[in-house]
């Protein structure tokens, strides 16, 4: 097995209401109408064009609050250990966030976007272009989540992450 | 603007029919039925706890065979230039893919997964399970690709970026 060191360097910074790990909401479908930006580097812009044409893209980001991981955790949404891969908890052995976010226009190196459930000052790693039919979603099952999906909106984060 | 460095090592690695950058399906929706394996490295066995119960789950992977990256790229869904963030080439400025696969059963620390669109070897940095209600997806467009889709699984790599 390969064991080599894969280094990346942000292409940008998120930027939010939420100054702190606690009180964010779970997930963008949570965080209806949040609005943030995302400045680019400048030496990025170019790879910007024709990405105003999608309504939704996803994050890639690094959650750079997260110091350690826990291979189990307790998630915001239930109450029971789960595996770290079985959850979207920030305290992941490679502290990996992905959001689905709206984009609401771009000017120049600002992107202006909606339901953001992340944290302000979060590094952007990627920008890719959300896109329905890449994913082949037939027979969708959500595990443990099944009984707990009903308290998304209500749940926000808390410290159990810092 | 925050130019820090981030650093992550694989958890695990992603084995596929597919020995080349080239003759890859584009996208998992385009790779249906095609199996694969993941071996996860054994320290993490632990985190794969209850994933078992999400039929989908997301790979975080690099893309090892993608040694520069363009701002600007043809993807082998069109035949125009756009710019790499509007676009899912590999040559990015942050080597990372996402896909979404089915997930058929975990033994131990090997996954076998289905409709996969990734190379052998490719180093995997995360997984989590796929939350079809994570995800704010109303008012949907999906840009340049709206005239394109129909080629999905008509097209696959070649390569143009090696």
């Amino acid at each position: 097995m390969n064991f080599l060191e894969i280094t990346y360097h942000p292409i940008g910074i998120i930027y939010s209401p939420f100054k702190d790990i606690e009180g964010v909401p779970i997930q963008p479908s949570a965080a209806q109408g949040i609005k943030g930006t995302i400045k680019i580097k400048e030496e990025f812009i170019d790879g910007l064009k024709d990405l105003d044409g999608f309504s939704h893209i996803i994050l890639v980001y690094h959650f750079h609050l997260s110091k350690e991981y826990s291979l189990s955790v307790v998630p915001f949404m239930d109450d029971t250990l789960h595996g770290v891969f079985a959850t979207r908890a920030p305290k992941r052995p490679n502290a990996i966030g992905i959001s689905i976010v709206k984009l609401i226009k771009i000017e120049n190196n600002i992107l202006h976007i909606e339901n953001i459930d992340i944290v302000d000052g979060t590094p952007l790693l990627d920008i890719k272009p959300f896109v329905r039919e890449f994913d082949d979603l037939k027979e969708y099952r959500k595990g443990w989540l099944s009984e707990r999906i009903n308290l998304l909106k209500e749940i926000k984060s808390d410290k159990r992450f810092k």
